[in-house]
């Protein structure tokens, strides 16, 4: 089958993965909500904003801001947008046009107030069932994907055809794709990810070095672990298959810890450089995903009750106004 | 007791070492063969080719390039030389001076000729028991040592009580010492990871990105794994203890991997981009660890037999003149 593709969102992720689903000639409907955005693409056939470099000619790519008419084009409707806006997004879409569509979130955080995964959230409002619903997780940098720099996606689902199926559509020569099972575990890694590199960036920002940066990305990998157990318990997903040591866990953890050009780094070395939080968000004009993500994590882990001694002085530190100096000068006497 | 130490090398990690032991206060006697570099350090108070910025101007430190006066003098003996020269010093030293005496090793390699790690030379050569043996594994920079920026230290042994004497002896504001039993495993973690870096930069050299490079590391920290193991079974050290995601483990690999100013890393990247193995050698005048340790590790593993897709294609590579492209296109063909 030939399933046509509807992508949510203009950011770079989403212009990475409409490449992709060009590139292997899928018809695809891009919405974004920018009447001036989609007529520049119209015109000029790559995104100003994002990797420019891309050009987007292909007679079965199709420009809409036109949500609802985006939404019937779609057999598969990839979602991928900041986790802070999918709840305003979704209230534009009428509950019945998502009836019988298959789900795929690109989407790196928790939806915001219910503390609820994507997949979670749909089922609660629109009763979109598991096996309708995929998630893409990396790890995955979109300049690269825009390169053609050989990169590996993950697709996770309950529904193992579903994940197949799609993870076909989307490889090719520089995209290698993988299926899971996990799908809950995936999205809490690819959020975790970004709250330990922002924490990796406040330790930059407090003259850390690599000696200690490599001894704390390891701690926060075997932290993540004990988080995605507690998760799978809590949630009695026991018998999912999992490999920690894999890319869309210590791999994601990884390209993002040692990126220094994540907005997560920034903004967390920022901190460590004394900015209060108030300060370095409106230094950097936008906010990390990371910086979210630690909250929501923090009151879903009152609830599963893993130990995480890190993500909880990154919480103090960004949420309490706790000294980061003394926040690492605790996690420093904990690392192994 | 207040251990007299002596030290065996004067490379970066011997000069870090000799730092580490003057600021807590040890007498040392440290050796080197060259009878110039012992004056000048004598004369100047700092090593001119390694960590210069270092200063010694400790009264308890002596210097000597009398090997038989310096091993006298230490109740603990450090070995801080390239492996490929270890068999040539002891040579060098009588056999009854090493006898009671304790000896510690930050040697990252393996005897050469014998695929021996240095416990199991010393052992059949020296009749030294493992009970006299510690070694010392990072993850650590020696130019952050010499920074003092924070560092952490495993000193591993089969005497708990000597590991954490020595632990004990060098652990002091910028170091942190942590004490292991898996003296096996944390040596060869230590030799792996030069291999594994070296491949990174093969990989850097054939123009993968950083998205493959995760996925790359995040799979030989897997194929460490399998080897510890299969190691482990092989010594009948089951019952040792071990935690990977530690410092020793992933934290060596991760900041020997994503270290750029590795020798085993620049090596790799001339590989990758199409030189010659002995064009690389005579470019930079100098041999990477990793180079020879996998030509060891084949050997072993031929004994041993782990699972290790990514050593055998990179000694492909390094020894039997395999195509870097084609060796890389089968190494990304595995990952996951």
């Amino acid at each position: 089958m030939n399933r046509a593709y509807t992508v949510i969102g203009n950011g770079s992720f989403a212009t990475a993965l409409t490449k992709v689903l060009c590139d292997s000639n899928h018809e695809v409907t891009w919405w974004m909500r920018s009447e001036v955005a989609k007529n520049y693409l119209v015109t000029h056939q790559h995104n100003p904003h994002y990797l420019s470099q891309v050009r987007f000619d292909n007679p079965r790519l199709t420009y809409t801001n036109d949500i609802c008419a985006a939404i019937k084009q779609g057999d598969v409707i990839l979602f991928a947008v900041p986790s802070a806006f999918i709840t305003q997004i979704l209230a534009l879409i009428p509950q019945d046009l998502l009836a019988g569509k298959k789900i795929l979130s690109s989407i790196k955080g928790i939806v915001p107030q219910d503390n609820l995964l994507l997949n979670e959230y749909l089922h609660r409002e629109y009763s979109i069932n598991d096996d309708h619903y995929c998630c893409i997780t990396g790890p995955c940098h979109a300049e690269e994907v825009a390169a053609e720099k050989l990169s590996y996606l993950t697709f996770s689902s309950s529904n193992q055809s579903l994940a197949q199926d799609i993870a076909e559509d989307f490889a090719n020569s520089y995209l290698r794709t993988l299926v899971s099972q996990d799908v809950y575990g995936v999205q809490y890694a690819a959020i975790l990810k970004n709250i330990y590199a922002l924490g990796a960036g406040i330790a930059h920002g407090l003259d850390y070095g690599d000696n200690f940066l490599s001894v704390y990305n390891t701690n926060c990998f075997n932290e993540l672990e004990n988080f995605m157990t507690a998760v799978a318990d809590h949630n009695q997903q026991l018998n999912t298959p999992h490999h920690y040591n894999s890319g869309p866990y210590l791999g994601d953890l990884l390209v993002t810890a040692y990126s220094l050009h994540s907005r997560n780094r920034r903004f967390g070395n920022m901190i460590g450089k004394g900015y209060s939080v108030p300060a370095a968000k409106l230094e950097l004009n936008m906010v990390a995903e990371g910086y979210y993500a630690s909250k929501c994590i923090h009151e879903i882990n009152s609830i599963v009750k893993a130990p995480t001694p890190i993500l909880d002085e990154l919480y103090n530190i960004l949420w309490e106004n706790k000294s980061a100096n003394i926040a690492f000068q605790n996690i420093s006497s904990l690392l192994h």
